[in-house]
């Protein structure tokens, strides 16, 4: 390692879920984190919850970082201020969290060393109370280089994904985007659509049961991130859509034809397969 | 109550996860049961699980009972073997667990002191290892009595299901199986449907998290039993895909048209309303 990330503070910006549970884990292990937040609250709170060894809402907090993680929500790191910019200090390595690789490379893509990262782990929670430590042990943490990604900014980051426990995944970013379309962003417009048509009969709400709530869990999540995501991930989302409907369509013509021994087949290689989703 | 069908053997035909739970419950209250199974090996193995003071494969065992749930799958609930039929005592109250209602009472429903009712509760278990106790404990136990249902029958299958914990709930067979349309099997055909897009994704298995899972729980679930469901509740589960399509159809034409403020406005509603399908 030629770049010696861990002898530098670590800048984060953002101290969201994301952020703040990537701060809590480097400091656990030493490493001096310093933070810049949006708004002063955030700041007195996140030094209340000692996320990080220094929180400012000044980016001249990042003047000695030599990687800086952007841990913002999609919109903010897509149109980032001019005073973010400025603040990035020259030579670092920089890294996103966002959960679309596309248009994050569109935006970031010929900034010197920056990697298009995507730790994958998360909760319900959002804010700067949600932050947690081990948010990333054993979750994957999705890299999609370029050929213009410097080689050894990657292995930093890499480094750092190692560092709180995640999986290194190195792919293209329309790989990346395609398969979040189809198991994250599909699933919040099914759960939403799922519960809107539920919602319509009234003893559809007094007799749900665990099937209902897991199947509805994402679709009743934050709107603002399923926005976001179905925003920047239009297009894969649409293709996902189109694909899925192709699907629901063939078992559907199989109820209506009352082929019973073709829908058993299918749920059967359903059932089947559903297990390799799951991990080791 | 006029029926004293506690001072008699209560029969339970099959010793599934229903059956096995119920007769599990009803024993630890000191109650007798005696239970029905068609095969031998299945009957020697609920003996050895202690199941019921009594396991046979002979319907005589039903002689005494003054209450029979038949706790059978929907197929051999429609299809009553002549054996079972004239086991059934003469002037025994008769009910049943089927997730379907409108096509038992096509079958059962002039059956003398017959009870159409669905107690909501189950694991992802099934077969004679699969019954445990507490299984129906604060869920919902529906019944749809008919103009037919007689009044002191109903009144002994109520205290049953509130033997066992179960919270009772009375609607017409049709309110019911359109409910169960919505919240249990659209939800199968929803996640099958999501398991075999998201298969065609190789990197997507690598990345699938919590979220997939949850949203595919009930779609990677029993094939039989998606199968039989579909199969007994086409109707409704034809209608409540239709519905689910408009919604699915409106949610993506929002994609489409990059209208995120109405996608936001859509999702937060969804998020709004999935807390009434959770129970208190």
């Amino acid at each position: 390692m030629t770049i010696a990330w861990r002898e530098r503070p670590i800048g984060v910006v953002g101290l969201g879920l994301i952020g703040g549970s990537l701060a809590l884990d480097l400091g656990a292990q030493g490493l001096r984190v310093q933070a810049l937040v949006h708004r002063q609250a955030t700041a007195e709170r996140a030094r209340q919850r000692r996320l990080a060894d220094q929180v400012s809402t000044d980016p001249a907090v990042l003047a000695d970082c030599a990687l800086v993680v952007l841990a913002l929500p999609l919109d903010r790191l897509l149109e980032p201020s001019t005073e973010l910019l400025a603040a990035l200090p020259p030579g670092s390595v920089i890294t996103d969290v966002g959960s679309v690789k596309g248009p994050v490379l569109e935006c970031w893509g010929q900034w010197p060393r920056f990697v298009a990262s995507h730790p994958m782990a998360g909760t319900a929670a959002a804010g700067v109370e949600a932050g947690l430590t081990g948010l990333f042990a054993g979750r994957p943490w999705v890299a999609t280089p370029t050929a213009d990604t410097d080689p050894e900014a990657l292995e930093v980051v890499r480094d750092l994904a190692e560092a709180v426990g995640a999986r290194w995944i190195e792919c293209p970013a329309a790989d990346h985007d395609q398969a979040v379309a189809l198991i994250s962003h599909l699933p919040v417009l099914l759960g939403a659509a799922l519960i809107e048509v539920a919602g319509q009969a009234p003893l559809a709400r007094a007799l749900a049961s665990s099937g209902f709530a897991d199947t509805s869990r994402v679709g009743g999540g934050n709107p603002e991130l399923g926005t976001l995501m179905a925003r920047y991930n239009r297009e894969a989302l649409l293709a996902a859509l189109a694909r899925y409907r192709t699907r629901l369509d063939g078992l559907e013509q199989l109820v209506r034809g009352s082929d019973w021994p073709a829908l058993a087949e299918q749920l059967a290689q359903a059932q089947a397969l559903r297990p390799e989703f799951l991990g080791p």
